[in-house]
């Protein structure tokens, strides 16, 4: 039974082991730096993690969980061009370092190389596992392609938005989990189980950071608070405030959504008032606490003794920041 | 035994089946779109009439046919952005008729559709088809990313280029017969001499392409003669002109290389009279004869009864507009 460290150490070496020195290094290049760029590798460690729920041999694990890993840059190099984003992790993004082009390209590499090491599964589990893999993948597809469509949009229910999150994000989890499960030799009612753990975390997860965006500590959160308020971004509280204002309020709060005070800090504090005046933390907070109870309920049905899912519900709370 | 119709009409009835009447609209009407251009579909039938040499039952080809396809014209989606295309088969690129972030997505999510396709080939073969999917999907990156870096660099040779319409152009062929091969049963021999025909023939194709855009006729060929001159593409045939110029025609090269003449028949006339006078055409011509009659090589080589063949004779000669 591996710790979080091992898992994590594992990780790493593997994906640095991947090769990108290869010809033509205008196509190779970008993508070793994409992966160079870090992250915390969640998504990898959820598949070995999985996997070593029901076996100590995790080498079969390995190139799935990098798939995945690939995959999740892959999703970024390409989201990052659409939303025309200039950093990834501190680094300039490759669209911006290199041009355009580089950048699809080198993503549509990216997108066949997650195909190569999902391929390598172990052959009774391979038809399983490429199934969710792909499914998995449109589902992304689907949910940038409604956030994108969201933020042309001004009727968005809360309701959509968590679907939208779901596909975009939790999936993923969901998937990572499932494949390392699949692998380990589960069956169909734990990787269900599984899936519906990372699905279910994922959404939490996301919530989460929709709250910390005007709730958090600039230190902790690693982003400058407001930032989500600035641009107006559709979060989960800003749809709720928009479904709960009334009045006076309402007019405010779109007035201030049409850019009608100029300082940054006033938008800031003025919308953060009307989120406090309407309850928004409150409710986005009970929502994060059902998805993240119902995260570990499923884990919690997972026929394996407890001690070998401690490091899944160890990641679970060092992810949602959570003692309990 | 299937004729060439037959086949043709297996592929659009299979291809007009596929579901795109999905949510989002906005991911899934540009892929819809972007399959009902039309087109030859000649990928798709090499791999049902590969796996014809076989057996009658072509129904587990048609979805790997599919994938081949759809990957095919996810290139060209991805490729149209590259280059800024505002065509495609007469009509809008995608880009143009939504936009580039449209593009992308739907582009990404017809690499994904065209896995899943890939992935309902029969058990037994279903690794090996796979692994030649993704290598040759690689493959057609790399090919992309050297015809973009060709353009940007003045020393390209004659054996970089085959080696990039190779990889650009020609694998796919050989992918859609292998992969035909592999799921009608062939042996490793056959399946491998069927890729290489394809090849082959992949290659003469693309170097006829080069010689008619200059000694074509306007009518047959489908686009107007001397864009690739017009727009200084490295063909073949120009990279040969570059190498064999000398003294005087070397600096007039140059100089209508470097837009030194303002009317664009001037140009063609020019630079077309300059491929005459180093005899360029015909460099062109015997390559193209090599290749083609390499590719005829290959399919002889194939352990199957002649009769079976001629369908896929026929189609050679079809796309080589050959009659011997």
């Amino acid at each position: 039974m591996k710790t979080v460290e091992d898992i994590h150490l594992l990780v790493n070496s593997s994906l640095e082991q991947l090769n990108w020195e290869k010809e033509p290094q205008g196509l190779y290049a970008p993508i070793a730096y994409t992966l160079s760029l870090g992250g915390k590798r969640v998504r990898p460690a959820l598949t070995l993690m999985a996997c070593n729920l029901y076996t100590d041999e995790l080498d079969k694990a390995i190139r799935p969980a990098l798939a995945i890993e690939v995959f999740h840059n892959f999703t970024l190099l390409h989201d990052d061009i659409m939303d025309k984003a200039t950093l990834r992790r501190g680094k300039p993004t490759v669209h911006l370092k290199w041009n355009d082009n580089t950048a699809i390209l080198s993503g549509d590499v990216m997108q066949i190389a997650a195909y190569i090491l999902i391929s390598e599964a172990p052959a009774p589990v391979l038809k399983p596992v490429l199934n969710l893999f792909s499914r998995t993948a449109v589902e992304i597809c689907e949910g940038q392609q409604y956030d994108m469509e969201f933020e042309l949009r001004d009727d968005v229910s809360t309701d959509e938005y968590l679907e939208m999150i779901r596909l975009k994000t939790a999936v993923l989890l969901g998937c990572a989990l499932k494949t390392g499960a699949l692998t380990g030799g589960a069956d169909q009612e734990d990787a269900d189980n599984l899936y519906a753990f990372g699905e279910q975390i994922g959404i939490a997860f996301q919530l989460m950071d929709d709250i910390l965006d005007v709730y958090g500590d600039e230190k902790t959160f690693g982003k400058k608070i407001g930032g989500d308020i600035l641009s107006n971004k559709k979060t989960y509280l800003l749809l709720q405030a928009i479904r709960l204002a009334e009045g006076a309020t309402a007019r405010q709060l779109a007035d201030l959504l049409n850019g009608s005070v100029s300082g940054s800090q006033d938008k800031i504090r003025q919308v953060t008032a009307i989120y406090d005046k309407l309850g928004v933390r409150k409710i986005a907070e009970d929502a994060m606490d059902v998805y993240y109870k119902r995260a570990l309920s499923h884990l919690d049905l997972v026929k394996v003794e407890n001690s070998r899912k401690e490091v899944l519900n160890q990641l679970a709370r060092n992810l949602m920041n959570r003692k309990d």
